[in-house]
């Protein structure tokens, strides 16, 4: 294989086909970079045509979508007829825009979100999502499993990006929770790792609900049983308390808005999970700094 | 004990102490509440003043703040030497402001903040919050236990809530947080069930990270090795697709926010964890409504 760039994640990913003795080609904008791995045993390629032409299994992690595009748009022609995995960090729409200039040139293309820090990569825990080719997945997937856990989320190379930002969406928003409580507690003196012993284990118990949400959004049956109300639960209380405290409420407020748009139009006696049609209305007005 | 108070969460707690064996006398505005709970063998007052006077520990588990000064405010005179363990959920500054019509009474006021929903009380993961008297919470500890793992918060009144709510609201925004992500790949035909069997493991795994953000947060060392920078990670692909997703972004973009207003004030190349500094500095004329 041949990998294309060597920052903190391209470097990890790297060393974790070297120690598995995969032969490995490496190049990077930055020569210095790769000292470390080729006394392990890579080769160093100095051209990005050199790396290309010795695999025919490549695999890119760069900086953006630009990068790629800078990258492999020169070596188009020796492109042709290779697999091309991309684990750089896009947006859907970029890898779908990059699957179509692959089709262009007969290069069979497999995106990749990776949900791991770099220090993740080839132990516990790590997991990468592709989507793109199934031939490229199917064919590599040894050498894919290398780095973590891989799965296949279907020939839309767009997919495995969508599947991973919005994981992360997720998690940071979950991170933004977590400094929401400590920052209420921490004006009354409490440090935020007292926080943290009582809100890890409470959090991570909470994940639970995320099932029972997601079974009344499938079935859009906001009037069930066992639903907490939108009125009963409007976070009044908690947005006035983190006021009280002093202390921003900039991460729960919005959460209320929500929470009050849905009242507003007449939901108040429906469940929690409602929210989620409010997003899904997507309301495209709204002022964010993409 | 007297339990006044027989909501969907004041029925469970008198339950519990029925169940196990604990003489309760109960109250409810509206007497038909009652029956199923003196048909198991509470005792059923007809009054507050009747319920209050045969019991030297009172607990009130009411509609708001409110419903508890119009309940006990006309008893104040039977209320006197005796102890009050108000599980009404109400905000700290309530609290602090009936621990002081409690001391102005000779009351004894412990107040507490149920973490469980009814169902909970009495099994495991719930857990019950005390801060006010000492000495309520210690004479009264193995009643209180039957309901759930009982902590004691200090004697302020409002610390119990005040950290309840903090708990909260990690709470919703997490909840607030699967909600971003569902919607988002649930515009490219993901069902939500589909989601939270990936997001309920990837995001309990990832409340680990709570103790290394909170450790930053205490040294107040946002440079430090192994921070990924704001500018790293501001959430511009995330909030993009959303957007091109044609899902609201309104739970992910005010993260975003506080990262951008960080990187706007010169922290860029700081850690993730320093929104908890903007949170802190508590803008107060953020428009919300508590």
């Amino acid at each position: 294989m041949s990998l294309l760039g060597l920052g903190a994640m391209g470097h990890a990913l790297a060393a974790a086909l070297i120690d598995a003795g995969h032969p490995t080609t490496i190049w990077n904008r930055t020569p210095g970079k790769a000292d470390a791995l080729v006394a392990r045993g890579a080769k160093l390629a100095s051209t990005v045509r050199d790396a290309v032409s010795v695999s025919p299994l490549v695999v890119t992690c760069l900086l953006d979508h630009g990068s790629v595009q800078e990258t492999l748009g020169p070596v188009a022609d020796v492109m042709a007829h290779r697999s091309l995995v991309n684990l750089t960090t896009t947006t859907p729409n970029q890898a779908r825009e990059f699957a179509s200039w692959a089709d262009d040139h007969d290069v069979a293309y497999l995106d990749g979100g990776i949900m791991a820090v770099p220090a993740m990569i080839g132990g516990p825990g790590s997991a990468i999502l592709y989507s793109g080719s199934s031939t490229v997945f199917g064919d590599h997937k040894p050498v894919l499993d290398l780095w973590g856990e891989s799965t296949y989320f279907g020939p839309d190379a767009g997919m495995a990006s969508l599947y991973d930002l919005a994981m992360l969406a997720s998690m940071y928003v979950m991170f933004g929770g977590f400094m929401q409580g400590a920052a209420m507690v921490g004006a009354a003196g409490v440090t935020a790792t007292e926080f943290a012993s009582r809100t890890t284990p409470f959090l991570a118990a909470m994940t639970a609900g995320f099932s029972g949400f997601a079974a009344i959004i499938d079935a859009k049956n906001y009037t069930g049983e066992g639903q907490q109300s939108l009125e009963f639960s409007d976070l009044g209380k908690i947005v006035q308390t983190s006021i009280d405290q002093g202390v921003s409420p900039d991460i729960i407020a919005p959460v209320q808005a929500l929470i009050r748009r849905q009242i507003a139009a007449g939901h108040g006696k429906e469940g929690f999970s409602r929210i989620f049609e409010e997003l899904r209305a997507g309301k495209k007005g709204t002022e964010v700094m993409a």
